[in-house]
């Protein structure tokens, strides 16, 4: 097979944008190591210093407007920003960021005053900001943040104010060393009414690097991985900002102190903010599947290589990968990595046709939460993916997995996050499968039991269409999903992509129809709705998670479909099978539970997942290589030997 | 409930030993973020000056017999290292190296000579040795090492050899900055015959650190943990150490050059000096077990004060620990630590039967036997477990979790090469398998699919015994265990602890009997031995875990019984419930698939594992004091803010 060819299609429509990032990656490789070398002061001003040659490179330029000197490429930034998790994660993070979030806020919450003065700046590099959100009491529950920003309308000045220690600012990349300026998330008050959050630019730190009055920063120290990156805290002490701080594209101070806002609902304002900035989710996930890539790449080298324990009748020991345990332990993650990339590609798709690089968003208010859903969920799986993939790959490659020098360890540090920030990854299977029950309709993003509950309570109407469309579909998939009888050949069909999608699309509506007949049920039995709730958490999350298992497969399926004919898309199809079955035989007993698979068929699944391993081992080095991993980053001393002795 | 009279309990026969380690944890509290403040070698250094500092306090003295200075007291030993493990890790390790493995070396391959000549100085640690066997081509197939030690009958000397870069002794702890001596591994050849690996005490360091001639000793660098100890390679240039420099308990090399052992077989001999060195396992499958606790008492205690999210009603958020996926994430975990504890303190009681402290054993091979595959068995799933628990404490814990002052980032990254040293996890649950399918009759230790294979196949009796055995089994376990026909009232006896063990009983039994029918099957058709192994690797490795899960419950259930009477009891019969049924859950697809569970029964497991979720919950925060972690190993900040703030 030529892995050139699957990687030209991997690299789908931005591949440009990938190769420029894949290009720049062999001078901050220098930087996969700075951690170990370096104190971590110097490490985290290396960081900057190579932030500040992507910057020339072209990288944040790419997602921004023209007239910010921008190129307006939204799909080529998020692309150039995935491939940097080839590299030294730390900074990716630090690119994030700055160019992510806190331009991105600029972007997205400010209005024309501040994109004049700050996005040019932010862009370049030359003004180094921070994303003031999470508080050391609040991380998941934003809408409750503690700190406060009080207009003063005898100056026209917005009092900022970090009220208890719960309310101080936490984990603020770039708060500990480079940032200067915060976009600040607080409490708004004006006239002594409170406005929920909004978002304010707060300057924190002097050209020549010390706090400002009223501004404490602190550094929250070592970390476990990304310690590249300067995550601090900040504490405001009646600190005073002009009245143009306010980012104002949502809700607007006047000078006399009047609060205006085209969006009535604090919740429906809030959480509209917050929707601007799914950019972020989106990214992470991206992120956190390229560094499964690099982590695979290493491992399945590794096992085309090593020998451990001899095969009758040769001389050498056997391969590692030859090993039945081997290949069951990498190859269905090396399928799910394939399965990712494909969701990714089509949620990045669907993000740049709702957002163009103008920072305007279309009409479509339903399509903006349903891409909300869909990044908080590839987010959620890509991120676990990467912490359970880094973390085999770490345990295959035993002991020599261990040192640093094969760049398992910190894969597996500086990601290991990724599945708590930018949302917790159950707080977004929540919201996802909030989503799919209410239809987009109630305050997307807001996630209290209480509201959830009575929300469903509510919607006797909308479930009872629910069970009538999950009997239609439980008819319509009769055919398509055998039950029991099926034991006179349980391999039928096995391999067609019909029987998958109906199985999964089956486990999501059956789940969720579940979890609305719960909610409902309970509320009408008089039972308080966060118990309600709490009782079925678990059914939520994971009919959320059941949810995206059957975009992820779709969209692994499309990628079979849309590939070139040949031997391309014949190894594409090996691979999306044994995804869709290893994904089958990941929640058999719940099939088997609900009838859908007999004992005979799910133990056929199970063989075909072996064969199927069996048959994508020869292609593993093409199937790693069509990532396209930049050798800086992958050539480590137990693959490349010889390099290195 | 009095957390009190828990840890008492839970401390056992060996408490003084544990204490003692405790009242010394405060001291070395100091190390637990030397690896952060420190350059490495510094932190080496500091980790070196507390492991003289334990000696002084009579830990390693403990294990080693009255005559060299020690106490006989090997089951106090093994509990006094595992308490290590609430403190920092490195330290742990490095004992472990130097008393464990570099003394416990000399003391069981050994004779008089070697332990009158080094025993006294390598347990006060004035002589620190290093354990080198593994080597960069084997780690797990240590019989087919590359380092030789050929006999020189001219000059009375073996001659100790690094043939190729593949035979660099590698990963040996103490090797990179402090050892002066190393128990070497090497195939030895006397009189141009090769007879085996065998041990040899050889120098490499002169007293004011310098390697010695011949050899080369370069550092492994920095690891994803553990950097407070100084792992090494090793490489020899024709390095001569004279004859008496061979531990030769087992065999014998004499001044002429004729090799002499009373253990004709060469890998009954080898697989019976390994088996000597089992309390490594024995010992790090207790430290995973401790490090789990740690990370399980402060990401309960968080969780039992961090709110977020309103209850409806109440002024206050909802506390993490009252939401039932945070219930679902935390305690089955809490269960299973609390199990593996008993099931580990089984094993030392076993252990300490088998072993006195004066380094003699009992003649009972077979035992011995059963014996090692129990460390193995338990080692796997005390070292995943410890994985699973730390990480899944970390994402529980948010990014509080993720910064180093809270700890849980040390204990993931120190832990995690647990999986994979003093044996890959895959390979020891083989090893399991492979004991309980032979009756442990084959050279045990030995993995080759082939002899495995073959010996399966050649055992037709044996297994027709067991098939027999099989047949009665499941006579037996019929009333015991309902099948499918339970639908009636799904939810009977699921608490009675005889169910529970049929269970896993009779997936023990079953897996066991279908890897033999397999193997056997497979080397009747004619199929190469190898092929025949590998196609069932993975259920061969599935029927040692299966074993080992069984032995597992068995222990818990053995300590819930003899427990104190009243709420001790019960508590722990409650968590012991919970981890059953946990037990059951995971695997409950296997389960259905064998006709041993219906889907509404299955269904009823779930629910009452929820159940016993909330039932554990109020008493959490006891069961988490009942480990006795010392307030320095556990109070950071986010547990204990006003102390930091």
């Amino acid at each position: 097979m030529s892995a050139t060819g699957l990687r030209d299609y991997l690299d789908g429509p931005h591949k440009a944008a990938r190769d420029v990032v894949r290009d720049g990656l062999a001078e901050h490789a220098g930087l996969l190591d700075a951690g170990l070398r370096l104190p971590r002061d110097e490490y985290r001003d290396q960081v900057l210093a190579m932030l500040q040659q992507i910057t020339a490179d072209g990288h944040p330029g790419r997602g921004f407007p023209k007239e910010y000197g921008g190129q307006g490429d939204l799909g080529g930034f998020i692309a150039g920003f995935e491939t940097l998790a080839f590299g030294d994660l730390s900074l990716m993070v630090k690119a994030g960021v700055q160019f992510g979030l806190f331009a991105g806020a600029i972007l997205q919450l400010g209005t024309t005053r501040h994109h004049e003065q700050y996005l040019a700046d932010a862009i370049n590099g030359r003004l180094l900001g921070c994303f003031a959100m999470t508080e050391t009491g609040h991380g998941s529950n934003v809408q409750a943040l503690g700190t406060t920003a009080t207009y003063d309308p005898s100056t026209q000045e917005f009092v900022i104010h970090t009220p208890d220690a719960a309310a101080r600012k936490d984990y603020i990349g770039n708060a500990a060393r480079h940032g200067r300026m915060a976009a600040v998330f607080a409490q708004l008050l004006v006239g002594g009414e409170t406005h929920g959050v909004h978002c304010l630019m707060v300057p924190i730190r002097s050209e020549d690097g010390d706090p400002l009055p009223g501004v404490t920063l602190t550094d929250c120290g070592p970390k476990l991985g990304l310690n590249g990156v300067d995550n601090g805290r900040i504490v405001f002490d009646q600190v005073r900002v002009p009245r143009t701080a306010l980012l104002d594209r949502y809700a607007q101070v006047d000078a006399d102190g009047t609060y205006t806002s085209e969006i009535e609902n604090p919740d429906r304002r809030f959480f509209t903010m917050l929707g601007t900035l799914v950019q972020g989710r989106v990214s992470v996930g991206g992120a956190a599947i390229n560094a499964s890539k690099v982590a695979l790449t290493i491992a399945i080298r590794y096992a085309g290589r090593r020998r451990q324990f001899g095969a009758p009748g040769s001389a050498e020991e056997a391969l590692l990968l030859d090993y039945r345990m081997h290949q069951r332990r990498l190859l269905p993650l090396l399928a799910r990595t394939y399965a990712l990339h494909f969701a990714q590609a089509e949620l990045v798709a669907e993000f740049v046709r709702l957002f163009d690089s103008e920072g305007r968003t279309e009409d479509d208010e339903h399509d903006r939460r349903a891409l909300e859903a869909q990044a908080a969920g590839t987010k959620a799986l890509g991120t676990w993916h990467a912490t359970e993939a880094i973390q085999m790959c770490r345990e295959a490659c035993g002991g020599a997995g261990y040192l640093a020098e094969n760049r398992l360890a910190g894969l597996k540090a500086d990601t290991d996050v990724f599945t708590t920030f930018e949302g917790d990854n159950t707080v977004l299977l929540q919201l996802v499968a909030k989503g799919l029950l209410t239809g987009y309709r109630e305050s997307f993003g807001k996630l209290d039991p209480l509201g959830t509950a009575r929300f469903i309570a509510a919607q006797a109407v909308e479930i009872a269409v629910e069970k009538t469309a999950l009997r239609t579909l439980v008819e319509r998939l009769r055919d398509v999903v055998p039950n029991r009888n099926d034991a006179a050949d349980p391999d039928a069909g096995l391999r067609d992509d019909a029987y998958h999608c109906g199985m999964v699309r089956f486990r999501e509506e059956h789940m969720l129809a579940g979890v609305a007949r719960r909610l409902k049920a309970g509320i009408d039995a008089g039972i308080e709705p966060f118990e309600v709730f709490n009782r079925c958490q678990d059914h939520v999350i994971a009919a959320g998670r059941a949810h995206v298992d059957r975009v992820v497969l779709e969209a692994f399926l499309a990628g079979v479909q849309g590939a070139p004919e040949g031997e391309t898309r014949e190894r594409l199809k090996e691979l999306y099978d044994l995804h869709a079955l290893a994904t089958i035989e990941a929640e058999r007993a719940w099939y088997i539970e609900h009838g859908r698979l007999s004992g005979p068929r799910s133990k056929a699944v199970t063989a075909l997942v072996n064969g199927l391993c069996a048959q994508v081992r020869p292609h593993a080095d093409d199937l790693v290589d069509a990532f396209g991993v930049p050798g800086a980053a992958v050539d480590v001393p137990m693959v490349v030997p010889s390099q290195h002795e």
